[in-house]
Order: C-alpha cells, then sequence, then structure tokens
C-alpha cells in the first residue's frame, strides 16, 4: 500500500522539495509529478501510521492519502468523483456522451472537410482523422503526415469541431501538438511507455485505446503513465480484443465499461469500427456500447469507403451515421446521460467551468 | 453446397420414401427429418442442375433448395424472415423481447414462489429455475431434481408463466419434458451431441447456450442438431465466452447478437448474469445486449443470494430487478422492439396465430 | 480446507456409517465414495483440530487428511507419488512412456487391422480408435458403433494390444466396458458431469482430454467426478486449446505437463493430432510434449489418410510414425522416461506387481 | 500477388531507378529498399504476365519474383534455404541451436559479470541483459540506461560473447548499437513500427519476440518492416501468447516454431522464461521448444533471485541452468541440430564462411 501526497494548489517548489527529503527519510521513494495545476508526490513503499501524520503537517500539503491499486492516481480512490474534462468547450466524461466522428485516415482535403461536414451535421461533437497510420503492412499506405495534420486542422477550426488525431512515435510530440486537440495512443501503442511519458508531459487531452491483449489494470498502468507525468487529462476506449472468435475481427468487450467505471473515474469510450471491422455490425455494438454506461464512442464515418485507403469496410455511410446519431441520443438518455450535440440549432453547450486540476 | 428437399405439409410417407429414394440414386446421401408439420430431406453431395429439376417434379415436394452453410435448417437461406415461437401464448424471437428471470437453482418451494411472484411483477415473462444443476464439482449441491421439477411447474401454473429448466443428461428428458415448457441447454453440454438428438426428438422449445469457446458456426451446428429431428423451435444464446480477461467471469460477445441475427432465423438471447458472474455488471450487460437487438436475456434474480446455494454473487436483488426491467423496456423501444410485459396491467399478450412448421 | 478419512482396506460398511454418522454430527457434510480397494469419506466444511483426533480414532479409519485444493482425490497433498495404473501388464504414469496409436475413427476392418499392426510394428502400445464419433454436424459420418467396438477388441485381442475408444453418452457405458479396455471422456464431453460419473463407477481406466477451454483445475475437478465414485484409474490429456491462433487447429498448451503434475499424482498425456489438426506439425509438438516430461501421446495414424472419414488431414502415415517413435524414445530418455515398446523384440514388459487403490 | 525485383550486388543507383520507373509505368506501386549488400524493389499490385518478362530484361536485374503472402522478404518463397546469421563467428539459425542467457535486467556490475560467468560455462553463447526494461508501472524499476549498456559490452568482451540487449524507443538507436551487438524488439513492441523501421537501418541483428496476440502472419509483417529497410538479419521469437488460462503467465505456443519454420527462413528462437513466469516450469518449456525444432531458447538466469530487481520469480539458478543445458544438447541432437558451445572446451567454432546478402 503506496501514499500519495497532494499538494495544495499555491505549494512552492521549496515546499514540493521538502516533501520529496520527507519522503526519502522516511525509507520510500519519491515520485513527484507536477501537473498544470497541483503537484502530487507518490511515495512508493510500506506505510506506516507515523507517516501519514508527519506528511500532512509539512507546509503546501493538501492532503495525504493510501492507494492499494497499482495505478494510483488513475484510481477511484485517489479521485472519487467522474473526471470531466472540458476540451474547447466540449465536456467529456461522466454523464456527457459524445461521439467522435470522421475518417479512418486523411486521404485528401477533400474527403475530410466532406466527411466533417456530415458529420458535424449528425451531431458529432469531436472530428478524427489519422495522419500517421500504423499499419502492419510496411507495404500499405501509411498517411498523409504533417500535410494530413494541416487539413485536419483546418476542417475543425472551420467547423468549430476539436480534433483527434493518432501518435505512433515520441519525435512527433511537438508535430501533432500543433496541429490537433486531442492525441490519440492507438492499441498497438498501449504500452509503448517511452510514448506515454512524452505525451503526458503535454497539456493535451490524451486518448488511450486499450490494448487488444490488455487487461483492465493494464489499462490503467499505461494511462498512470499519462498521469504521472503531470498530465491529468487521459480517456480510455475499449476497442475489442482478441479472442478465439473468428466471427468478426475483434470481440468488442462492453464489459470493460462499467468494470472500468467502478475502478477509475477516467472517462471511458468505446470504439464500435475498429471491433466490428464490418459496418453492418457498428450500430448494434454503438449502441451496446452507450446503454453500457460509455461516455462516448469513436466511429468511423466515410462518404464512399469502397475508394477509403484505409479499413473502408468498417466506414459507416453518412447517412447511416445520421440515424445511428438518434439511437444514440435516445439510448444515452435512458442511462441518464446526455449527448453533446455540437454542430445542432437544438444544443448550445455552455463553456464549462469546471475547476480543480484533474478535469 | 448441400440441397434441401421440403416436403407440403400432406407429404405421405410414400412421397417421403420416393424422395429418400431418388436422392440415393442421385448418389447423395439422404437425411430425412420428420418434424411436427412437415418432413425435411436432406440431400448430402455435389449438387447438379437437373437434380434440382427432377426432385421438384416429384409427389409431395414443396420446394428444393441450396444451402451453402455447414448448418441447413438453422440458416437465413433456408428460412429468411424471423422465426417466431410460440409458448404457451407468449411470443418469442424477432422484435418480441422476453425477459427469463427467477433463481439460478431451485433451492425451497418458499423462496422460488417468493422471487417468481416479484419476477412477475417487474414484468418478466418467462420463470426459470434449475433442478438438475452442472456443477464443476461432485462435492457441490446439485440441484434438487424431481422435487425442484414440481415447485418449477407449480410455479409457472399458479402465476401463468411458462418455465424453462435446464437438461443435463439423455436419460432425463422424459421426466423434464413432464414438468418444463421450455428446456434448457447449457453452455457445457452445448456439443453433448445425444443429448441435442434427444431433445430434438421432443415438441418443446430448446434454449441453446453458446458453449464458452464455441464460435457462432459451432452453436448453429448445435442448433442443426436439433432442427434435424424434426424440432423446428430453437432459441440461441449468447452467454459470454472464455478469454484472457480476469476482470469478469466471461466475456460477454454483444456482437453475437447482429452475427447469428445475420446468419440464422432464430430468436438470439443474452446472459448477462453467467457471464458478470457479479451482479453490479448485470444491469449495463442486460441493456448492452438488448440495444445489440438481442430478442431477450435470461437474469439471475435472488431475493436473498447470500443465502443461495448456487451463484449468488451474481444474481440480481428484486428491487433492482424492476428497474432493469424498465430501462430494457426504454431501450428496447428505441431499437423497434418490444417488451412482452406478461404479468404486468399495462399489457395484454394474445394468443399469437403464427402458423406453419417453422415457428 | 476440507478433510478426507481414508478407510483401511478392511472396514466394513459398518466402520464407514459410524464415520458418516460423526461427520454429520460434527456439522460437515459427508462424501462416502467406495473404490474398488476402499472407502474414501470426504467431510465437506470447517474442520477444527479436534475434529481429526475424533475420527482418527475410529475403527476402520485408515488417515484422516486436510486438503485446500478444490480437487482432492485428484491432488498431490492426497496422494504424494505418481499414481502408475496397470493395463493389461502394461504400466501407465511416472516414468513409463506410453504410446496411443491407430485410426480416427473405425472405418472398417481392414483398414483398422492394418493400421493396428503398422503402429505395433513402430513401438505403439496401446491401440486407439472411435466407434462413437461426436462430429460439429449431424450430417457428418457417427461412427460404425458396436460393430466398430467388435472390430477393436478383436484387433487389439489378435495383436495382445490394450485399446481405448471415446464414450460419449451415459446409456453406452456397458457395452463400451464390454469390449474396449480404456474409456475415453473427450474434450467436448469433459464437463459431462453425468458421463463422468457414469464411468466412474466402472472398473475401466477412464482417459479425460481437456476441454479446449478448460483450466487445469476444472480439468482435475472432472478427474474428481470420477475419483469421488471409486474408479482410482484415471489418465489425463492435453489436446491443445482454444486462443486467437488461427495458425494451427487449437494451440498445444504444453506447460500444462508440468503444471498438472505439480498438482496431481495421475498421469498426463498429449494429444498432438488435434491440435495440430495438419500431419507436418504432428511430430514437432508430440516430442515437445514428452520433452515436456508427458507419459504419453495419442497420435492418429491411418494408412490411407485422403480416403480417411473423419480428420485425415490430421493422420500421420506409417512410415513417418515409425521415425517419430525413435525420436520420442530418445527424447523420451534425456528426460530420465521410458518408452513401452510392447510389441518389438527388444522390449518385454512385465506384468507389474503395483498394489493398493490408487493405481 | 505481388513482385519483387532482386536488382544485382554491383547494380547502380541508375539501374534502380529504372525499374523503379518501369514499375510505374506499369501501374503498380514501387518499394525499393536499400539492403547492405543488394537493393530489392517491391513492385505492389496486380501482375501481369508480360511484365515478369519486361523487368528481367532491365539491366541490374538478377531475379523477379510473384509473391503470394503478404509479407514477401521474409518469406520463405524470396528465399527458400534457412537464413543462417553470422555473429561475432556464432553462427545462428538453421540447424544452429544458440543458447542465449543472463539477468532480466541488468542491475550491477557485480551480478551482471558474476551471471554471465556462470552461464559462459554452463555453454551459454550469447549474453542478455536490459538496460532499457519496459514496466507496466511507472513507479517500477526502469532500467540503468546507458551505465548498464557499458557493463554488458564490458562482460561481452571480456567474455568473447556477443551480447543482446532490448531497445524500446527510435531515439535510443544509436547509443544501443555502440554498445550491443543484436538488439532486442520486445513483445510488447513488436507492432512499433517506426522503432522497427529505425532498426531496419542499421547494420545490427534483430531479435523480434512474438507480440502476445500477434499471429504468426503479423509477426512476419514485422519483420518486414525491418527486412524493407534492407536490413536482413531478423531472428524470431516466441515467447508466450495471452489465452484464458490462469495457470501460467503466458501459454508458449511451441507450435508457432514448426509453422514460421514453414513459412519463414529466419531463424525461430523460445522463451520459456516470460511464458512460464516461474522457473520451475522453464526447463519444461526450454526442452519442448528445443524439441519442436527452435534454434535456441533465451533463458533468464541469476544467482540470486530474490533479490533480482526485475521478475526474479522466473530467473533459473545457475546449477539448475547448467542441468537444463546438457538435455538440451541432447534433444537438440534427437532433431538433428546441434548446440553451439561456445565457452566450452570441447568447442571451437569457426568463423563461418556464409555469403550472400540475406545471412
Amino acid at each position: 500500500m503506496d501514499t500519495i501526497v497532494v499538494m495544495k494548489a499555491g505549494a512552492t517548489p521549496e515546499d514540493v522539495q521538502r516533501v520529496v527529503d520527507r519522503v526519502q527519510e522516511l525509507g520510500l521513494t519519491p515520485h513527484p509529478s507536477r501537473g498544470e495545476f497541483r503537484t502530487i508526490v507518490g511515495a512508493i513503499g510500506k506505510r506506516t501510521p507515523p507517516m501519514q501524520e508527519q506528511l500532512e503537517q509539512l507546509p503546501g500539503v493538501d492532503e495525504v492519502m493510501a492507494i492499494t491499486q497499482p495505478y494510483k492516481l488513475a484510481s477511484r480512490e485517489f479521485h472519487e468523483a467522474d473526471t470531466i474534462l472540458d476540451v474547447k468547450g466540449i465536456r467529456i466524461g461522466g454523464p456527457h456522451v459524445n461521439i467522435i466522428a470522421g475518417p479512418c485516415a486523411i486521404e485528401s482535403r477533400e474527403v475530410l472537410f466532406d466527411v466533417a461536414r456530415e458529420v458535424k451535421a449528425a451531431g458529432a461533437a469531436i472530428l478524427r482523422g489519422g495522419a500517421f497510420k500504423p499499419r502492419s503492412s510496411p507495404y500499405s499506405f501509411q498517411g498523409m503526415g504533417r500535410e494530413g495534420l494541416e487539413y485536419l486542422k483546418e476542417a475543425g477550426d472551420e467547423l468549430g469541431m476539436p480534433t483527434i488525431t493518432e501518435i505512433t512515435d515520441p519525435r512527433d510530440v511537438d508535430i501533432v501538438c500543433e496541429y490537433a486537440d486531442i492525441l490519440q495512443i492507438g492499441a498497438r501503442n498501449m504500452q509503448n511507455f517511452n510514448l506515454l511519458l512524452e505525451v503526458g508531459k503535454t497539456n493535451k487531452p490524451i486518448f488511450i485505446k486499450r490494448g487488444l491483449a490488455a487487461s483492465i489494470t493494464e489499462l490503467l498502468m499505461s494511462a498512470e503513465y499519462v498521469l504521472s507525468q503531470g498530465n491529468h487529462r487521459v480517456i480510455l476506449c475499449e476497442r475489442g480484443i482478441r479472442t478465439f472468435s473468428e466471427d468478426v475481427r475483434f470481440t468488442l468487450d462492453v464489459s470493460a465499461v462499467p468494470v472500468i467505471q467502478e475502478r477509475s473515474h477516467l472517462p471511458v469510450f468505446v470504439d464500435p469500427s475498429h471491433a466490428a471491422g464490418k459496418r453492418d455490425l457498428v450500430p448494434a455494438l454503438a449502441l451496446a456500447g452507450i446503454a453500457a454506461g460509455a461516455s462516448g464512442a469513436i466511429v468511423e464515418v466515410h462518404s464512399c469507403p469502397d475508394r477509403a485507403l484505409c479499413d473502408g469496410p468498417q466506414a459507416v455511410l453518412p447517412d447511416n451515421f445520421r440515424k445511428l446519431m438518434e439511437k444514440i441520443q435516445q439510448v444515452a438518455e435512458v442511462v441518464g446521460h446526455r449527448v453533446t450535440l455540437w454542430g445542432r440549432e437544438d444544443s448550445s453547450p455552455r463553456r464549462s467551468a469546471v475547476g480543480g486540476w484533474a478535469t
């Protein structure tokens, strides 16, 4: 059982150093993590009762907590309420359901804008599009790189939608941060720890997809890598696991949604597109995820999927996406959630006033 | 590609014999299957164009069809519309959503009646209760046997609910048929082919749970074993598959619902209780299944789960079951389905007038 | 932690009844199991120190033991030394390596005798052949039934080889016992508990294959079902588990061999044929199993596999089987084991003089 | 079906450009890959008969081949004979069996030298030791970094053993290449494609571990990423896959050894230590892998495993490693292989004279 020392918002570097020193004197290993708003000092090692009191008395210390889970900052023990992020005025997490939509890969300015307008009209809140594509074959289309990022930013700006794109290399952090609002860590990189550390040093929300054979604990440990660097804005995503089943590409583990929510305060999304691998199955899986309580879904939409350079067979057509959005809205309401309808007239999201470092 | 010859309802045994003989002359292996209403003759072997015509001309032949799937009578190719069963006036399948509820095992007359009244009041249509329990340990409670079946029949009769119970041994077919309305084949017996053949000879609906490592094709092949004996009333159930995940007992594969519906006309249910293994997860999984389009769910409910002799931790309390039923109703409506509310005043199921052998 | 009371070989029914009564008075549930040589009384429930003493003093009691595992009679705690069975003079288990070989299904007298002579000449100790075949399709060849059993017995008698065949239905126990020396429970029936109870009442060795998604504990619990009925001659077999891998039919879990040996005293075999599903992989998997310490392997051999009615692609040709036998012998020696070469001149198995009920 | 154009060793850049241009004119996408010795041009797209002839006639072209597999350079179709690498005079691949041994992580100079001497004396050919450790928790020991690499190089030089260490970040390529002889890509980075591309540009052999849920095809595609950059020295390693089994950490898929060998010319190793997660199981799994035909094994050895900072429970003690090496030698001989006994007097490896670019 380890200890976490949460510093006050106004704590000075000297206050932090004093805690670090005392933790060391107590025979524990200190892990200071400087966030945007506050600093946390993890004290890894065996805990004793006097320790708690001694640390609480130090100047600048707000709270001292014991954490039994291997993940600390990601756990419900550490942060009881649901974390709700604010991304350009859109609230993500808890009862706020957000749909991320767009093409798998950015293929051209035209197709991207085309799809972006469609998904916005249907009610999607966030625009997705891949510029660096991790492909299992070195001979497949690998993405448009910086040019794709430029189009994505342009489309997001023009339509007023926050954007998300995948990052696969720690050397790309600067360029991706320049263009996108949310950084996605794909399933294949869920345990690329150097990449996680690197994005943990940015101030962008990080959207982490569960690895195809990762346990919930491993997913939360990957979130912990980001959180431990001071970036407290993490979103998790169930995207299907690899099982014996040959009937779908991956098996969407809907139970991951309530299981993660029980253990962690972080928002949980589902990705029905990559799980199904086939557009006909996407609506059923998207609705299942929302019914299970997910705070959102990420859906691949393409206006001309048979010409898509990547994952065409799983992209939903705009018309079907619109119908799906309506059902998502209704199912969300049944479970007490509410879909952010950014682009639709009946919706006027207010800039949220959520404070505190963890949001 | 094999051939199926569907005989007319009024075909005589001589008509059938003539088809069998001709199939043999054509160099194929005949598989006559005498159903309650009609007889089918499978003709396994390579198909030639003249064959079709020759068979169609024989007296008593209604239709001659080619089937590409390994399962024949279970396939959508064979029967395009959703099969809708009628069990004591309740319609099962297609848009009709039925909730089966009750205790895991029948432990006493009192507890069974207690739970039965609760689930009926909440809107469950069918009563479940196990009398022969397959347990992984020979030292665990193995069920009450015939005494349990008597209580189940009594409760079903008194409350006007059809009943379902598990059968695990071909030697128990007579006794179980005497007491229960629907026979359940558990996941562990999904490929107990002799048991399938035996229940295929009864006139009771058969509820087959997917084995914990069975593919969809294997599940449909098990249905085919029942169908091939002339019993055309089969219901399928996704109950969670075994994966690497240690976070739940089994991983509910919601994608199985639309995948089965694409390939087969048979009704598909989900079992959130055995998948979750933990009552807190049951509502999320039940709603996910209904949102994915299932024609029903089978839920374990117990008024005093900490004293249950079997699977107590996964039994939902009556109060929570009532709340779940309300949400199930609403989610079913979103996807165009309708819950049978047998015991509730706002519902008046009519005896269905579905005809034809396949229903 | 439960308790096992082992009665002396000469204990009377009255002695046993006295133990049963006392166990009940102590608030535990008694599970008497009458074996060929001795009776065991399981006392399931919380153990207290005085209990041990009280039970030890009763007449006819040999030993009173605490068992922490869910499986009792199958555990190493209960029986520390390797169990070594004697089947018609052949020793099975521990350092004795036996190869079981023959066709998947018995298709004709001629083919069976043909293959039987080949495998005997190559050094196989036991002859296999299926008469009741569990097939995933009701339209596939289901085995020759009693006629097949007659041929198997005839071949075994003529060549002096013990025989093994699969049993799939509790109603077939008498007929199969009449003809075969070892009864096989297939992977699909590993948790067909009624079948296990039924074969537990016979005096034939039972060869249980691991279910394709069964844990080691579940496999040992299935063995416990047989052991609990008084039949103490059980052999276990790893035959491949179902994983995400599409590169083989099933993934042979070689680690099951040392894991089972650590927890149980029962002999462990491997089945490379069903795991591989492809004859080219059989030698590598068979050798891997023997190198991992297995007490034997069951290998499908066919003189004309392209005409086999069942599982032809995985049957090894006689010539290759002979070469494989030589390597198996050498690998077995490296790990301190010795192959029974029943039919070869350089081998003269003696009738073993192993006594005691557990062998 | 794609096409591969192999250029002659002496082909000029102009020759290559001419092929690239012609491939484009033919409507295909060219993928030139400049290797140390030769250049290869992949021509991805539909193949026609005249194409073959046209390309064969161009100056500098050695061979034009059709490849049906998604992996090209990694396939047996492309290179029929086993690839045999030469690393500091040690031959790796085909019948040459090499054992890599050492501690999981480099913890101190002293422990490393201690273990290195032990494993060399026992017959290990290559020394392993991790300096950058990918750990699931950000709070665990992350390796000694450059200091660790220095010790590893020093130990390798002093004992005359080639060394292998893991690389986890594309930015570490230069430093790791400076110190180690073989670069290891861990299971979690098997699909870190940027890292694969980066190591593909070095001239060091790359040891790629199979991801814990990767198919054989995906493993070979990852090899293809390295090969496509011109680095033709790749070794593959089966290290256990994630299955439902909770009885071992990972399930060693021994069938991967013959399956890979059938499809690819690259050497295949097994990693019994990470699969087992428990030292008692390591010998059985190591022998199983060698019996299945692997060209080597990578084994964790520690002189004081209870004080190891990483994966202590799976480290074998030096004494047991010595006994294991003897059995490995004998099993290797049974399957026609031969263990390189680098450090032992009875062995005198000669510098191999293997030529050609693929070795």
